[in-house]
């Protein structure tokens, strides 16, 4: 196995102006394995409660997830329930249910302790930094957070990215943590922090990656609908890093890449509910769509001469 | 000369937090043609009063910059102050005294008149139409409005929208302007509008453009400090208009290359007040940032193979 995933597993309830659904299939673990399967072979540790459902597992054997870090516990599984406005952007929670993932520590198997690239996907920082303790030098960790953290456990969560290779971070949660309004002096900040890289997310403005002293510009597949953006984060971020772990190396150069392959399988994330859209991918519709990018986005090698 | 610019010549009091000036030389007109002329030989119409510093005549002319549309009417300059935020987002205008703008009527001189390329900076939309019965079939007309118009003079603005090859506008006023929140819903609404192309300006997000059926992703250069954000629109309205007229060729490839120009001069006008940056550049200094930018934002011919 390539790619460790620790996050959650959640059922869902989304309203956004496209539609609704209701205890569809969540969570950060999922969205980012999902994405990072396509890659390389990956992983997760989670934990469900006795209602998940059957066909969900299915789902995820169908794509070869190893699921021997999946923990069933007495309970109902994490329940989130959002809704979107007419603009998509922000979600605003309606109900978290936190069921059995309030009781949640992550216990790694011994098959996966020798996993290479980690994906740390939203969690309480402290449970972060002990996933850390149970797994033997991998060659790449990823951390993802969200504002709740930077809220309640500031200090814990400043901790657990100093160890680790990289954070993955949107905008906003970049901004409020490094108390800096200019993107760039944010992802200083985050960096003198101890890990190599940031990659901020810009939502439907792509992101930026920052490793070590260089910059890269990830754009966004443009797209005229969005149903529903839950997950578009994690999708982006489980496909950077299976991405990452495929081409093996990691380098500016490859770690810009994996980004761009992130921002690719975040666009399918988006165009449906729940991970629809993300979970019938064939490998052909995800080149094609990176040619159309390239064609919208890349740049000549010279300028326009002067 | 390749391109006519029409629009305002200011005095503008900026403060930022990044410090502030007093009667300092603005206005669309300038901006613009001070980026274009890097490119081509461009020209402006305006009018002045009769306490514009004869220092900054003497600026537009060592840049070459065509003066025969030049009018100087009794009376003061247009004067607009304003002020920005912390987060340099959107300027919050303290005062606007239209002064000798007020009775503007741009009148073309017969040397501008068969200008290829035009550039109808945000004026009332009704004079931005009054310019083309004035010029003689011009090869490519650029349009750019705000949100006042689209407030004031909706349908005259659509109108003046219906006869030109492209509209350049900030992805807020497209989306008020289309009713549409998503920016490629707002762009196919603006392009049934009439005009052939549309270019949709996200500040430090970069641009999107669209021609025909095809979209372009323009990167913002990624600035750690900006110090007034007052005509950087302007400037890249500017530098696209004059790229694409050294170009000659206007398809979507050139169109998307002058775009990327456009960023490119934008950045340098947001690092220091006024025109002090724009105005002072080298060639080379140009080239440079065209290549870091290039190397921050191309894209590989290939994916990640999956």
């Amino acid at each position: 196995m390539d790619v460790l995933i620790v996050g959650s597993i959640a059922l869902d309830d989304v309203k956004t102006p496209a539609g609704e659904v209701t205890n569809a299939l969540g969570g950060s673990a999922v969205y980012a394995s999902l994405a990072a399967g396509y890659f390389a072979p990956a992983g997760i540790v989670g934990v469900i409660g006795e209602d998940f459902p059957e066909a969900h597992i299915r789902l995820l054997r169908e794509h070869r997830i190893q699921l021997e870090g999946l923990e069933q516990m007495p309970g109902n599984t994490f329940h989130w329930s959002g809704c979107y406005e007419h603009d998509m952007g922000t979600a605003q929670t309606l109900k978290t249910q936190l069921n059995v993932f309030a009781g949640f520590s992550p216990k790694i198997p011994p098959s996966f302790q020798e996993t290479p690239f980690v994906f740390l996907a939203n969690i309480d920082p402290e449970l972060q930094s002990r996933v850390l303790t149970q797994v033997h030098k991998p060659r790449f960790v990823l951390l993802d957070t969200m504002n709740h953290w930077i809220d309640q456990q500031r200090d814990k969560l400043i901790e657990a990215m100093a160890a680790v290779d990289m954070v993955v971070i949107n905008q906003e949660e970049a901004r409020q943590l490094a108390g800096a309004a200019n993107l760039i002096q944010a992802a200083r900040w985050l960096r003198r922090q101890g890990a190599r890289g940031i990659i901020i997310k810009k939502g439907e403005h792509g992101a930026l990656v920052f490793w070590e002293d260089q910059i890269g510009i990830i754009p966004a597949f443009p797209l005229a609908a969005v149903k529903d953006p839950t997950g578009a984060g994690d999708t982006f971020a489980g496909g950077f890093i299976g991405a990452l772990a495929r081409r093996g190396e990691i380098n500016f150069e490859t770690i810009r890449t994996a980004a761009v392959m992130g921002t690719i399988m975040a666009s399918f994330t988006v165009e449906d509910f729940s991970v629809q859209c993300l979970s019938r991918l064939r490998k052909e519709t995800i080149e094609l769509r990176y040619d159309e990018l390239h064609k919208m986005a890349r740049l000549n090698t010279k300028p326009v001469s002067l």
